[in-house]
């Protein structure tokens, strides 16, 4: 039990995980409680699959970059789903009309909504997660894994299982730095340095700065983790992936 | 104070507000406490503008068609941003190259989870919220109303206020019909009447078919409420808008 800002106050991403089982009673309250999360004019346009057999997690794993977290014991993967929907509307006189982008948005956002809401139902009873964003790096590999048919694309996946480590808080820019009143307010070069600076007084950074040679925090995102050339390769693939499924023209 | 799942099991979205004044101090505190949620890399990929003055709201109702909850006393617009990150790549010798539509997709998510942990936090602060869907049918409006820079795009609105309603629960698909082991198991004619027919016994839906005089409520969806033609057509607008701020060649 605990209100949702203690759960929030407390929490961090976790990527190793103990042999402790999550249960399936356990797992199917908190994704019947999760669906309870407002979703557009209610149709649920999202599929989860809760992957807990250990030769689909293999599969799945290069489709991740092998990296730790995708060790989990469970891996669920959110996906936007009109399949189920159109199927619906098809078996009951209606002509779905669903294979554009914009339609894809919505089930997107439902599918986000969902996975962050059970994401703080699951810290909240012990469990850890942690966000694999390589989903939408190799969104084909995962479906083809995943047997996902045409008008669905797997959004987000959370790593799950009970927490074998206990990370530190990770830190956040301040409130003013990303909040604006009315209207936006765009940064001056004094705003950024005011929001940013702290950063570089961490030890952690100061280390990471060290080993990789760098003389920035920055350079370290676009040199190293979120290069230009990453980021075009993989939205390359990932367009042709939602025209693949359907939702681009 | 409640638990992540009893704010769920009673939540409802809230279209008509009371006249109470939402006070800063605490809605500061929420959004601080959100700000905790994952995070692609810890980059924050998001801004979020408060809306309180009356005039600026004025200009954004339209474009969320002045349906009623825009009439929110607050209009929390959650934007996928790239703009202040990028800055600060720039002041920092280094050069981000995030002009891409896997970044865009990143911030995306990031944004959709960070207003998702919000509206649970408001709500179990009493608050009542509304998902405005309108956000993605007409971003470039919003964004022109807002002041959003280039690498800025709105994603998500949710109206903010006190209940000045109850409506009841909103009903939702069984579990079985959008949880998957293992793998997806695709639907057959069988499965989908399973799930959904439950629908067709529901009073205000039977009530939906005879204003509407339609034969199947999947018709109302198809028909009327998420068409072919607006669906192509916001599609069009949103690609063009996702285009302009510089997320897609």
């Amino acid at each position: 039990m605990g209100s949702v800002k203690s759960v929030l106050d407390k929490r961090c991403t976790i990527r190793k995980y103990s042999n402790q089982v999550v249960a399936d009673d356990l797992l199917n309250d908190l994704l019947e409680s999760a669906a309870r999360t407002s979703t557009c004019g209610n149709m649920q346009l999202y599929s989860v699959v809760v992957t807990r057999d250990a030769s689909v997690r293999e599969q799945l794993a290069p489709s991740h970059f092998n990296q730790p977290a995708s060790q989990a014991p469970v891996l669920v993967t959110f996906c936007a789903d009109y399949n189920r929907f159109n199927k619906w509307c098809l078996q009951n006189k209606a002509v779905p009309g669903y294979d554009n982008f914009e339609s894809f948005m919505s089930a997107l956002v439902d599918t986000v909504a969902l996975a962050q809401t059970f994401s703080l139902l699951a810290e909240e009873n012990g469990l850890g997660i942690c966000y694999l964003g390589t989903t939408t790096y190799n969104p084909k590999e995962i479906a083809q894994t995943l047997k996902l048919p045409k008008m669905v694309v797997p959004v987000v996946t959370l790593s799950l299982g009970y927490p074998d480590e206990q990370p530190a808080l990770t830190d956040r820019i301040p409130l003013k730095g990303w909040v604006h009143s009315d209207v936006y307010h765009d940064y001056t070069e004094q705003d950024i340095d005011d929001i940013y600076s702290y950063k570089n007084d961490i030890p952690e950074n100061k280390e990471f700065l060290k080993i990789n040679n760098k003389e920035t925090l920055a350079q370290i995102f676009t040199d190293i983790r979120y290069t230009k050339k990453d980021g075009d390769f993989f939205s390359e693939k990932l367009i042709a992936f939602i025209k693949e499924q359907g939702f681009l023209k």
